[in-house]
């Protein structure tokens, strides 16, 4: 493959024939990531802007489920920004996708308030940066809360999510109260939550979390999504999404 | 039993021949109590309000599996009250458990601020009171907020806790994001919960949660609590419960 730089590979989505590059030294896609694309949905037609693209890999799963949909990533850094134009590119989506790179947190100044009917996140989950050797690497800036928090990333959602638009996120679980907490002071009202936990005996590891812009208060939590029925052994359930 | 007055009848607890006075008509315990007297903790010596204890059944359970504690249960109903004593006596537990007739929005007054290590409540779970008959309704009173809200559970707990005291409470979890919008604006940070799932792949049907008066942010998600493993076939966890 001569799209591909020294470091990168090419991964198969088993959707659609796309492809996506990685880098394990700078940007892979994890089961979050798929499990949020799913969690999310798009109506006919619906704009959609994923804050914090990577290498496009949320993009590119929602357009292989949304056809008609269009979709955005921002970006804040260079190598990761270009891994996902040249993913897009690769699988034809010039049309449906586009990657923007740029700092959530100026996400109205390059799109404009309430232009967008769903905002994703997967964003950086650990707020302590204590012992990080270098908060300029790649993977540190995905997983750390060095260029963006919480707070910037809901706020961000807010501000370009039109009136009834949906936000869509996965994060950590012990960080709920104040996931709930900061999307309620933007006017996100959480309405769909979902915990996704390795075994059935198991505290969970991730909570993904619907919003609505100006939303009536009233949660439904979902059934349990239980990732391994025994060990190495995936549910039902989660082959049935990784299948697409 | 001469204890018994017309309506009422008399349950084994299974706990050290602990019985519990019950009236269909007035108020009989849920498994919500149950689980709710299971999640609680109890340090050895501390003193535990139930708010709203019905017929005693949490302070009873509770001074079960907990023998150095004592335990106040607070009653707005007279006959629920009445019902509630009337167990305590027959369980021989009057010196550990008192049982007193009031509205607890007025628990303040009643036992003056940060006097409980443990507050515990199994509260009305609905909002929406249209249609209902008769608003003094022994079982609408247990079942609707017509006496108290959520919000006044709430700050009648974090009023009458100690600082670093533990509040316990079961709920809906169609209510979650209120539940904890209030406990953090009372300073109960939300430190544990659980969801409780009727089967594993439905929606569940309750909450519990604990929050810490002055707590340092930072939730943990048990693993999910099934509570049928078949159709009328408990599972193995709530059948430990229920077997204390």
């Amino acid at each position: 493959m001569n799209e591909l730089k020294s470091g990168e590979r090419l991964d198969d989505l088993q959707r659609k024939g796309y492809g996506i590059i990685q880098n394990p030294e700078a940007f892979c896609f994890g089961m979050d990531a798929v499990l949020l694309s799913d969690f999310a949905r798009v109506k006919a037609g619906g704009a959609c802007l994923d804050l914090g693209c990577g290498n496009g890999i949320i993009p590119i799963l929602m357009a292989a489920r949304n056809e008609t949909a269009n979709f955005t990533g921002l970006e804040i850094q260079a190598y990761p920004a270009d891994m996902a134009r040249r993913s897009v590119t690769l699988d034809g989506l010039e049309e449906r996708i586009s990657i923007v790179e740029g700092d959530l947190r100026d996400a109205v100044g390059i799109f404009g308030a309430s232009s967008f009917d769903v905002v994703t996140a997967n964003p950086p989950y650990i707020t302590d940066n204590r012992g990080i050797p270098n908060e300029n690497d790649a993977l540190t800036i995905a997983r750390h809360e060095v260029r963006c928090t919480l707070e910037d990333v809901v706020a961000a959602a807010a501000a370009v999510l039109k009136r009834g638009g949906h936000f869509y996120m996965v994060h950590r679980p012990m960080r709920l109260v104040e996931i709930i907490m900061r999307m309620a002071a933007h006017g996100l009202e959480p309405k769909r939550m979902r915990l996704v936990y390795p075994y059935i005996d198991r505290e969970p590891n991730m909570v993904l979390i619907e919003g609505v812009a100006g939303g009536r208060p009233q949660l439904t939590v979902e059934p349990p999504l239980i990732v391994y029925e025994a060990p190495g052994k995936y549910s039902q359930e989660i082959l049935k999404i990784y299948s697409g």
